[in-house]
């Protein structure tokens, strides 16, 4: 949030966001999609995760992914290997997907796909750990991560991030044993910010912990329209 | 950069930051004080970097740390044991220091310490691998750290950052044996964005390519005014 504008401004902006915001999530509880606002900085795993979510869960859930990126693919070409719609969305020099970026990014979804056949849809944020937090996008819980290379420190230090949270993972907990960290340390700063935050620590590499996302990740998904009793 | 305002609002805002920006180098160039702005994202290892170049440097150069963080003054409270001036500006919501931030950082400087015996001034930026690239504060160079945890592809992604730094420190790299990555393509991403740049590959814990470092930084040191031949 950029503070040389004045405070009437900024109401505005986050204002007129919210409506956006509030507009799309009203598409999304008419198709019956569950939406994930899934922030980090960069580099710590938003989208390993995201493909090994959809590699697990693709044959279990209808999944969609809104990938933003400020100006490559190469996060949604990744993902596309996966079979799933990937709708790229190229921020430019935006810190942050907004709700006006989504709602475009859901006019494509609805132009090409079926949408009334999603279950859920994951939208990957720009990497950064401040402003996303504050820009709803129509989401019906926000995911952060942080990967234990970035330090105890971080959820004092970015506490909106870890405020707005409604789950949080721990990342690349197999570099633990080469790092100086504690990760008790790291879950007690994010509890001193955030008491109710459901809270996993997890490796891609080593796959440690994925169950227990897996798991959360469907209790979030409110109307499944193709799923067994898979989970 | 948030694109939710127009252009013009963007480009007022960029302008004003700008003048402001020159106005703060303008001081430090009457002062004979070097500033280098210090970015990259949360948890690469500004901090980290700033106390290894105050334990061996602030017996040759006189230096002072401006320390922009969001809430807290952790990262201050760090760096005032080495017994430099640290002068702390939260941000509050903001994602970046601003010229304007950094102005009283400088006014809190000529009040509290006489500027004319300073050689160099170290501005730790908030951590955040898009907006600060785009706000100058009246800096000589800017300095861009990644970590390698981060991943080969930033550079690509966030290519702001890296086509504005002067120098870049590859940090970590006592953990690349432990991660799938390739330092030599991170090298050659950088350089398709930026084949200027001058790389250092770091490591703070091991030391390693530090003393590389602090020689990039005192060439950069334009009125050493305490300096024996030290280096």
């Amino acid at each position: 949030m950029h503070q040389t504008y004045n405070a009437a401004m900024e109401i505005n902006l986050l204002h007129a966001n919210q409506e956006g915001a509030d507009h799309n999530r009203a598409h999304f509880d008419e198709w019956g999609i569950t939406c994930l606002n899934i922030m980090s900085s960069p580099g710590a795993g938003k989208t390993v995760l995201l493909e090994k979510t959809l590699a697990t869960l693709q044959d279990k859930l209808s999944i969609a992914v809104i990938e933003g990126d400020m100006t490559t693919e190469l996060d949604a070409n990744r993902l596309r290997q996966y079979n799933v719609p990937v709708i790229p969305i190229n921020t430019g020099r935006s810190c942050h997907l907004d709700s006006k970026m989504v709602a475009g990014g859901i006019h494509t979804l609805q132009q090409k796909y079926n949408p009334n056949n999603i279950d859920l849809v994951l939208v990957e944020n720009v990497g950064n750990l401040v402003c996303p937090a504050e820009f709803e996008v129509g989401e019906h819980a926000k995911v952060a991560l942080l990967s234990v290379t970035e330090g105890e420190d971080k959820p004092l230090k970015y506490p909106v991030m870890f405020q707005q949270a409604d789950c949080l993972l721990i990342t690349k907990i197999d570099l633990v044993p080469y790092l100086n960290i504690d990760l008790e340390r790291i879950v007690s700063n994010v509890r001193q910010i955030n008491p109710d935050v459901t809270i996993f620590s997890v490796s891609a590499t080593t796959e440690v912990g994925l169950d227990l996302w897996f798991y959360w990740l469907s209790t979030q998904v409110k109307h499944r329209k193709y799923t067994s009793s898979c989970f």
